[in-house]
């Protein structure tokens, strides 16, 4: 028996097909950018293909759907290397996922409001039970499988990327809330007083995401006209998280204040899910962990401050072990967990 | 068929004898106070009583066990008012229930660091379902059941008293976490930088507790001689929040700075909640809501300036329908809840 998981990203779409223990057979990845002005179903090759890189660039996203789609279809006409056929799919999308009426809010893809992806991927999977969640849910559930949350109930991912989320499994199951829009860390008040900057993003996000880094250290630029080190090589506009990483790794002063700055709140974030959720695990993951990871024990260290201190001692912070997989297993493991239930 | 229902807190036990539809057929109040020197046996009335007034001291806890086994015995051993039997026990305790060993650990019993209540309680009841769980939980179940929270599978009860902690039904459930310790808000960051003061409490806890409330009163009233008010009538170690509240609605400025800083922490602390449960109720309740309900409409205003704004309009922010009896519903609910998973 085969399981097919899709992730969904911003800019590609990652496909596996997993074994029911989760070795992955087979997998390709389609980079959205490739669908300006295309066909969606010339990019889904004829065999089994290594993952595909290239320039990134936002995707055409009116053709997404379709090369979902079309990406499912051709999956499910392969027969795998192993001889068995695919008998559930499970897909992550980088959004919410509204599970009683089967749709998707997606920000990143133009158009996805409300978009009806469960209908039209079980028009082409021959009555195969699709299962669709948030890239969060999906994380955690990956990690949960295959990762360094394996053999937990109660473990909670939280993705820093270019925004914050969290994924959350509360006593063996996805939380999901009343509006399948639980988990939104990145709105948590962390620091008075109210700004106006929290409008848009919330307040961890501001300080504390990807974007929240470039922006810090861009504030402390313009403040301090007297520093010269290396974040000066490129126009304050353009800086990324990336280059405050760099140049922290470099020794530099205004890289490091913002750092610092971004553990103090992703301490008191875990601290937070910590005395609120008493989980057994907390999974730091997103593009930011990464080069973030190796402040994992600073961080373990403020959170330990703040939290509840019974739930304090007995949970692990760690990195993700799956990294950009996690989402692709989480989606493996909703077309295993499905197969099983309706067994 | 009748349900028995019995809340312990620090000062007095209450039992209730409900209909399976949730009418109290008859309720008893003991104070735990009384125990001192007696028999824990003899304060157990020989018919449904009215509840009990009176001077509140601290319990001689070690006869708690006994008193709960003894107002068991004595209920179990009573014909109904309307001829029905008890057929299934639920108790709150001011603490943290755990489940899988069925002990309780209660931070105001002396002693009961780990005490075996299921064992203890089981052995006075034939074999009778004994369901047990922390206040805090059975607080959001009462509400469920006959208060603010009727028809919600995702609600939560902040506690706010002498201390603070939530009960938190996620989709139906209660949220335990991986060692029944989940819902400790009283420990929410929500204000940097750290301080010492927050090591034995929390820091929402510190700054807008019952207890928080009285302390902030206190440091303001030493760091202002100049202030004359009402607050100045006793001795500012004996202060109360009571005492803040009473000067507050006689438009003393010290006590309106004190409450203005808790609604900025409520409405945080409320906001978090709703960004990561997406809840479709939370209600206040304790001690201090009581006299702070009439702050209610302040602190949705504040929560709704940090949390995710979707979550923030769909939520109801409401205060407790059952007050004090919130503890001795959710027992009641909790003891048909398990007849009804049995049959």
């Amino acid at each position: 028996m085969a399981l097919l998981g899709i992730d969904i990203g911003g800019t590609k779409l990652a496909a596996a097909v997993f074994t029911e223990g989760g070795e992955i057979i087979s997998r390709e990845v389609i980079l959205l950018g490739d669908l300006r002005g295309k066909d969606p179903g010339s990019l889904v090759t004829k065999t089994a293909g290594k993952p595909v890189t290239g320039a990134v660039e936002k995707p055409a996203a009116d053709n997404v759907g379709k090369l979902i789609a079309d990406t499912v279809r051709e999956f499910l006409s392969r027969e795998q290397p192993d001889g068995s056929r695919i008998r559930s799919i499970g897909i992550s999308v980088p959004g919410i996922y509204r599970i009683k009426e089967g749709t998707v809010w997606a920000p990143n893809i133009p158009g996805w409001d409300n978009y009806p992806l469960l209908q039209e991927v079980q028009a082409v999977c021959a009555g195969l039970p699709v299962t669709i969640d948030s890239d969060r849910a999906c994380y955690i559930l990956g990690e949960m499988w295959k990762g360094n949350a394996r053999g937990c109930s109660n473990a909670i991912f939280l993705s820093v990327g270019t925004g914050i989320g969290a994924g959350i499994l509360a006593d063996g199951r996805i939380l999901r809330g009343a509006n399948d829009i639980a988990g939104a860390i990145g709105w948590l008040a962390l620091s008075k007083p109210f700004r106006d900057e929290y409008v848009s993003c919330g307040c961890f996000e501001h300080h504390a995401s990807g974007e929240g880094i470039a922006k810090i250290a861009r504030e402390y630029l313009a403040a301090g006209p007297e520093y010269a080190g290396t974040l000066r090589n490129k126009p304050a506009g353009e800086i990324t998280s990336h280059d405050v990483f760099d140049a922290y790794s470099k020794g530099d002063p205004v890289a490091a204040r913002v750092l610092q700055q971004c553990v103090e709140y992703w301490g008191m974030a875990v601290a937070n899910l910590i005395s609120l959720f008493n989980p057994e695990k907390i999974i730091m993951g997103g593009g930011v962990f990464g080069p973030a990871a190796s402040l994992i024990p600073e961080i373990t260290k403020e959170a330990a401050r703040w939290a509840q201190p019974i739930s304090s001692r007995l949970v692990s912070i760690e990195g993700s072990a799956l990294g950009g997989d996690a989402g692709v297993y989480g989606a493996g493991w909703m077309a295993r967990e499905k197969l099983g239930r309706e067994a």
